[in-house]
């Protein structure tokens, strides 16, 4: 498949890389930032282009992988592609592409950095289409890169991305707060490394509920309250510590 | 060394394990269920007791690994014992165990369950010894063990136990409320599942503090508000929804 690429932020560096490493031909990669475009098209022997008014016709597909507030705009430049344009986000309907003649949504549920490697293989990737043409042919593309292609509608595609808040951003944010907590204690956050890693791996195999443990579950008032008394003076921590054991103990009434 | 076990839960299950499999004699195993006890001799190679009373002289190290709340009446029960006696509890004191002669604490730092194996020598142990030369038997089995172990006082093990709250008790029950989301809006909770391991994989080698993503990150105000009006009617989850994503914006400010 011959495809054109517009961004070049952690979602796009990671779609490239993994279009390039199926047998796609990138033809050309945009950015609102040049420098930007050409250093990943070097890494996957691209075209970088300065302006969307130098898209190539060649293109059979075009994946928009821009800011969510920046569709709107990439797409008034579109207008008349006979290429299937797909966005890959996870909180943008797919009739945000209504204009174009061939639309659709592949959107990566994964956390990207452009330092670390993934193996693009095992990203689920939730796809819609404007009709069951576009449908197909994009079902055809996902599955050449993954292994766990999924068929959302834009409904359900925002829920997910909300529920991935809570397993994603949430759960990391509960993590920079221990480290925040073991640094001011003049301890290392590699302690927790190991305990973090068999959390994530249990659930890869159980439900999360039966992989409860801990003082609210046990509804041990002891601990809990102890657990209280040691973060006095950090009001934030504190309130964050009673809305989550709160939530599991009404969890498992 | 010959160890006797005090306890038949996750905690003394697996510590069960790697002291058996590490080349140490389990010689005795108490339950307050006696079948309990039974039951995980036989997989160590060692004889349940019934009763407290029967605890054999020969022991030269006991390990107490019973909910918090019984390790006093325990103790009680083991004066006079020339082992060195340690107790397994994140929470509780050194000085619970002040009536012995020799002690200490052995607290894993992990979440274990029965059903589940684990690598053992990956565990972060705690240790804390009540006088230099136990410290140093102490030291020596932890080492037996696992490659990581770290003195850590009491005041700062109890630190340890709030943070591993947030750090798995907290981000479960997170995986839960996702895992609860999609149930609701028929989407499988598998769907999360390669984004909570790289999650919890990203962090293994950089601070959390620099592995954040997300819209609150970016103080993407409309996916915030979209968000939280799609958890509409769910005001737990619209709760801890605003309450971490203010956490984040807090930290990154």
């Amino acid at each position: 498949m011959k495809v054109v690429l517009i961004g070049s932020g952690n979602v796009a560096t990671h779609m490239a890389i993994a279009f390039n490493a199926t047998g796609h031909t990138i033809l050309q990669i945009w950015s609102a930032t040049f420098e930007h475009a050409l250093t990943l098209a070097e890494r996957v022997d691209a075209i970088a282009i300065g302006s969307l008014s130098d898209l190539t016709e060649e293109a059979e597909l075009i994946v928009v992988a821009v800011n969510d507030d920046a569709i709107e705009q990439v797409v008034t430049n579109l207008e008349g592609s006979n290429a299937l344009v797909v966005h890959t986000s996870g909180a943008t309907s797919l009739s945000s592409l209504a204009r174009m003649k061939h639309y659709g949504v592949l959107y990566p549920l994964q956390t990207f950095s452009k330092a670390r490697a993934i193996d693009f293989s095992l990203v689920p990737l939730c796809i819609e289409g404007s009709d069951e043409s576009s449908f197909a042919t994009l079902k055809t593309i996902a599955e050449s890169l993954s292994t766990a292609v999924y068929r959302i509608d834009s409904a359900k595609r925002k829920i997910l991305h909300v529920a991935a808040a809570f397993a994603c951003n949430f759960v990391n944010q509960l993590y920079a707060l221990s480290d925040d907590l073991l640094l001011k204690n003049e301890m290392d956050f590699s302690l927790l490394r190991p305990l973090i890693l068999e959390t994530a791996e249990k659930v890869q195999v159980i439900a999360p509920f039966g992989a409860q443990t801990g003082p609210a579950l046990r509804r041990d008032e002891k601990t809990l309250a102890a657990h209280l008394d040691l973060l006095e003076g950090q009001p934030e921590l504190q309130n964050i510590y009673q809305t989550l054991s709160d939530s599991i103990k009404k969890s498992h009434q």
